[in-house]
């Protein structure tokens, strides 16, 4: 599309936003000043990995710009008690590697710990070195913790490529 | 594709690798282990920003896979004498922003001051705010230095949409 000079409304990507793949966004929560931005991206899908109900202003934009909203409640990962379920993980992987539900975007509170082990496994499905993946995962968890607990799960994620990859995933 | 689990090979994305936007990509300097990665996004057009011949194995594999390239010689910012030239940065992102290059892989050498740089005007012209766009530029350098030279000229990077824009633009 052409653009303008005067279409110059700044856009507010939520926080971490990456592109992982084609249709495939993360981020961290998203707020009601990165709307318009999302809007752009048309997303079809969206998943959180959270435990919490979605906050109104959230739900609203989802119901408005119907998108289909997939919530699966993982804890993020906290020595020495919680760790995060291996089947959540392959549960949201479904919803990613999908073509029919791109453009998606995955989000979890900061979107670094429980989205970074998620696409830590995607990486792992695309066959990417761990210390590829690893380097990735520390690119986003920096400002937070890093969490060894996160790169172990993702070191261990070891799922047959023929369980989950179908013939709509192009990664 | 259906994969199979034998079909194991690791790949290994060059550092710092990461996609931008659709048909997008920027890394570091892509080195022999990182070809077969390279391959499987069936690059048309690499763009480098740096000063020196391309090395013979990475001709050679350009060559091969019918690439073409398009080597931009700019250094890096270094204080108090080296600055980015903003008309080499124009000139690659005329190639960048023409989904006829695409899909373009953008590099320099390690990936993050000139690449992040000419990344960070992608960015303000798809109109990020700066706070977004500085965020992906540290996370990109923190393992180097943050140079805020290369802030300060994404900051004043200041082009009318009309005159890179085009109707092939679709970032």
């Amino acid at each position: 599309p052409v653009r303008s000079a005067k279409d110059q409304a700044v856009r507010i990507p939520p926080p971490l936003f990456a592109v992982v793949s084609n249709g495939v966004y993360r981020s961290g929560y998203p707020r009601e000043r990165s709307f318009s931005f999302l809007k752009a991206l048309k997303l079809k899908t969206c998943v959180y990995l959270g435990l919490h109900k979605v906050i109104p202003e959230l739900k609203t934009f989802i119901d408005q710009e119907k998108i289909t909203l997939y919530q699966i409640p993982i804890e993020g990962n906290k020595e020495p008690f919680i760790k995060i379920p291996e089947d959540k993980i392959i549960e949201a992987l479904r919803y990613v590697l999908d073509t029919k539900n791109h453009p998606l975007l995955v989000f979890c509170e900061a979107g670094a710990h429980r989205t970074g082990a998620l696409m830590g496994c995607v990486r792992k499905l695309q066959q990417w070195s761990l210390t590829c993946i690893f380097d990735e995962y520390r690119r986003f968890a920096r400002d937070q913790i890093i969490r060894l607990l996160d790169m172990q799960f993702i070191d261990l994620f070891d799922l047959d490529f023929e369980d989950i990859w179908n013939d709509r995933t192009d990664l």
